[in-house]
């Protein structure tokens, strides 16, 4: 498991009571997309699992290494920062933020020590006492109609917040080809131009907006040199076939 | 399916050649989760199915209305923007954004008409002539160790990040109480003052940094007037004790 951000290896995904070892291993493998690698399960009902480990899908690594405590308490021991997910209302809750805020505070913590984000168990989510140990509440969003975020969806959603707040969301670009020069494209208008008029499409007493329409358009996409050459080179054709039927 | 922001019902989820029944459902649940309610499906292996079913965890209404299609083209027939979803670097991509920002121009988009997001099959990703019929490109950050995202929990990352970029991230706020005045809470540091001089942890003629540290530390929390009444009960509990050792 490399994690590419030091503050990641401070990290750690809490899971409270999870009853089906399928979302654990689930939770594992949407860690390990992340770069995220240590997770702590609290009294979870089969774990290790088959059923986890298949669900892992090759992101065993987080399994094997997970830590199975009794209590809360054990699992966010020695953390600056306890952060709970949850999707109900409490009538005490101190700090409650969205999960992509609650991940940006995570992340700036987790420069002074460990960090926790917990997670409860899937039916009910985390009890009040449990949740009373976060200093911050984290909610999803999640549609009024039908709020039920499987385990591992959520820990998959704090995962990818977490990498954005560390790392960003760069992943790969387009690919950069070299750009056309202004006096390139100046010359492949003033062509389509000639072009245009010798087809009799451009009237040039009466121009109207074809040619701002068409500066418009490719002005947006950003012309490269190959492709003004490909341009000129089609502008350079029709003007065969136009100049024949002239001669003909 | 109630969608709340009227520009989810311009926006569908186009799935390309699923393998496995249980991830259509889990994909159903996914986008369920985060409110949007159309599923096209370009030639599934195998739907509906059982497994799909139970995947959708009660998320039904989405297979229940899923169009099965036999190509893409029909699939995206109609959109104004099309999205697709890809991991892996392509030599003649146009335009390429993080999943965050092309969220972002799928719901500006959908003011002006349908938006397809296109997620290609589990093994392979989208083909590059399918990649070539997307607008935009739009990649999930990923770790380059492990970036082996199931399709669902794929589908869970994109689905939040249009409802992010469509309605916001707030689901519940911490509950306000009243707050407490100024005044109020001078008399409580004036009263803490004097207790703390009667107890003789604070030399008036030394006083330190006593003083600002704890205004510091109930300046940040923000005081309410309900929890000044509980901290004054508390100093004048205090200096009953204190009083009473004075006295005896």
């Amino acid at each position: 498991m490399t994690s590419e951000s030091p503050r990641f290896s401070r990290i750690r995904i809490v899971l409270v009571a999870p009853s089906h070892p399928g979302n654990i291993g689930a939770a594992a493998r949407a860690m390990s997309t992340m770069g995220l690698g240590t997770l702590v399960l609290v009294a979870p009902k089969r774990f290790p699992d088959p059923e986890a480990t298949a669900l892992a899908s090759g992101a065993t690594a987080v399994l094997e290494t997970a830590r199975v405590v009794a209590t809360l308490e054990e699992a966010i021991a020695g953390c600056v920062l306890t952060v709970g997910l949850s999707a109900r209302p409490r009538a005490f809750a101190g700090r409650v933020l969205p999960v992509r805020a609650a991940a940006s505070e995570a992340i700036a913590h987790a420069t002074h020590g460990d960090v926790a984000l917990v997670f409860g168990t899937e039916m009910s989510g985390l009890s009040n006492d449990e949740l009373a140990r976060c200093g911050i509440v984290a909610t999803i969003p999640a549609s009024p109609g039908y709020a039920s975020l499987n385990l591992a969806a959520a820990v998959q959603v704090a995962a990818y917040e977490l990498r954005m707040a560390a790392v960003g969301g760069d992943v790969w670009r387009a690919p950069r080809f070299k750009p056309a020069t202004a006096d390139e494209i100046g010359k492949l208008y003033a062509h389509a131009s000639r072009t245009l008029v010798a087809m009799r499409f451009l009237d040039p007493r009466m121009p109207k907006r074809l040619l701002p329409r068409l500066k418009r358009l490719f002005g947006r996409a950003g012309l490269e040199k190959e492709e003004v050459n490909i341009l000129r080179g089609i502008l350079a054709r029709i003007d065969q076939f136009v100049g024949r039927e002239g001669s003909g």
